[in-house]
């Protein structure tokens, strides 16, 4: 079988970790031994997110003196570099002898015109308080928005159109090659009619991006993996659910949260009408058992009618 | 014909261009326009060095309040996703539309007992005054070496014994697809007997990893493109000759400076008596007449006798 699993921020930072990379190496090593049973049996690509990374990298960039910002493309392709580093060192730990694994920088297509430019959404980096995002929004020409009473950086997440290096991909997991690949969601590229691609200021989401990419691998699984039981009907509520097995066009009468599970379950419904494959949002320490339908939410046009937990 | 291409870091920046990721945009976009001819036709793996930029991200790393600064092999991994980003992106601007190409991130085993880290001599990152230099070897406990006047990190370079990912290249490369990979020399790790690799800091030598790399890939060729039009007898004086043929054994009887042609010299010498194989040492924007020995200088056991220009 051929999965891709998108690896949730919890598995490189928990709540209130600090952003070291010898903290993100310590949670992805026990991230990768919940893994390793999969990715010995089939084909898997994994992908990751980059929010708290990139926009560390990108407050570094603007407090060298003298030299100009580095754009959010060229930070993004560094993030695929540390992190992607990190997981695959951590992932070859746990893998049989036999089976080889690949690091591969992932460039992804946008659109320019994609209201999303106009619409900087995403946050990224640090949180601060009122009195310091003034001068940041004023100096650095940064978007700053209060989200829960902490300032974040916002920046554009454009919806990701195509994989530039989907081929390679291809050739690679065609030799059970386990490929980790569109690393905090590709380094987001516009091209012109010529096909010559060139990088922009914005951050692509990764459950997009890697329900685009199961989808164009023929994948028979889409994972989405985060710190969450299962998608909830309504969350926080008394009277919640939990979802076991639900349709596509069944789940998309529901309403989630845009910045938390909204993402995900859109990213699931794509995926699945598109391809007919199977997605799964579960807890990434039952991966295996999500696989199976024996934990979180599977989203399948199997799921006739909606079970629950 | 399979040739590895080591791009010297004048690829990257010349003389006093500030480390910005345009500038290093608009030289790799001559760069690529110089090995397209040869990235068309032949197996390519191209490599690149990283002593500015990874000495930048050090930098900026140990400047964060609050946070521990990344060790060299994970801020190695990032400028790997930075330049390789670069070079890929403005290499599919010359590639024919059939020709595919990838970025790997690529660890490189080290010997835990090599000499070098008891002598770290590889200068990284920004030039320093004495009054600047000492602080950071204080505070950071960087070691700071005077180097015509001006002041330096210097780091640990040990040699290079094995590449991670090269059955991963060999997978790529034997489908004719283009590879980027061992940037900045490869992520140094060490690995103990049950084969478990973990990051150390230190920066390798990338014409020293080319040669390794070409060796273990059967190459025809390997290429070190660099600022000078041929290896010199004796750099800088009167008499001075340039080699245009030369075979590895008589190479070895001459000697050459450490920082700058040294490595290379040895290099060509170490792949061209392991493999059999054809080193040429000369500039970049030669690199198709370096290729065809009608510049530069080339190294192989088939010059009976030392041919000069």
């Amino acid at each position: 079988m051929r999965i891709v699993i998108a690896l949730g921020g919890n598995a490189l930072l928990k709540e209130n970790d600090p952003l070291s990379s010898e903290v993100q190496r310590r949670n992805l090593q026990q991230a990768m031994k919940e893994l390793a049973p999969i990715v010995a049996k089939h084909e898997v690509v994994i992908t990751h997110g980059n929010g708290p990374q990139v926009g560390l990298l990108a407050l570094q960039s603007s407090q060298t003196q003298g030299l100009k910002s580095d754009p959010l493309d060229v930070l993004g392709a560094e993030t695929e570099g540390m992190i992607g580093y990190l997981i695959e060192q951590e992932l070859r730990h746990v893998l049989p002898p036999h089976k080889e694994c690949a690091t591969l920088l992932t460039q992804v297509e946008v659109n320019a015109s994609d209201p999303a430019f106009e619409h900087p959404d995403k946050p990224i980096g640090p949180r601060y308080s009122a009195e310091e995002a003034g001068p940041l929004q004023g100096q650095r020409g940064w978007t700053m928005q209060n989200l829960n009473g902490r300032y974040r950086r916002v920046v554009a997440s454009p919806r990701p159109i195509h994989i530039l290096q989907q081929n390679v991909i291809e050739q690679l997991l065609s030799q059970q090659t386990t490929v980790i690949c569109a690393g905090g969601g590709g380094i987001p590229v516009v091209c012109d009619a010529k096909g010559q691609c060139h990088g922009v200021e914005a951050v692509i989401d990764k459950d997009r991006v890697s329900a685009l990419l199961a989808h164009q691998l023929g994948a028979d699984h889409l994972l989405m993996l985060t710190d969450v039981d299962a998608v909830h009907e309504s969350w926080g509520e008394a009277d919640s659910r939990r979802f076991r097995c639900i349709a596509p066009a069944a789940l998309s009468d529901y309403g989630f949260a845009d910045g938390s599970m909204g993402p995900k379950v859109q990213a699931a419904i794509d995926f699945v009408e598109a391809s007919g494959g199977t997605a799964g949002i579960g807890p990434l320490d039952k991966a295996q058992a999500l696989l199976e339908g024996e934990a979180g939410t599977r989203v399948s046009g199997d799921c006739k009618e909606i079970l629950w937990w």
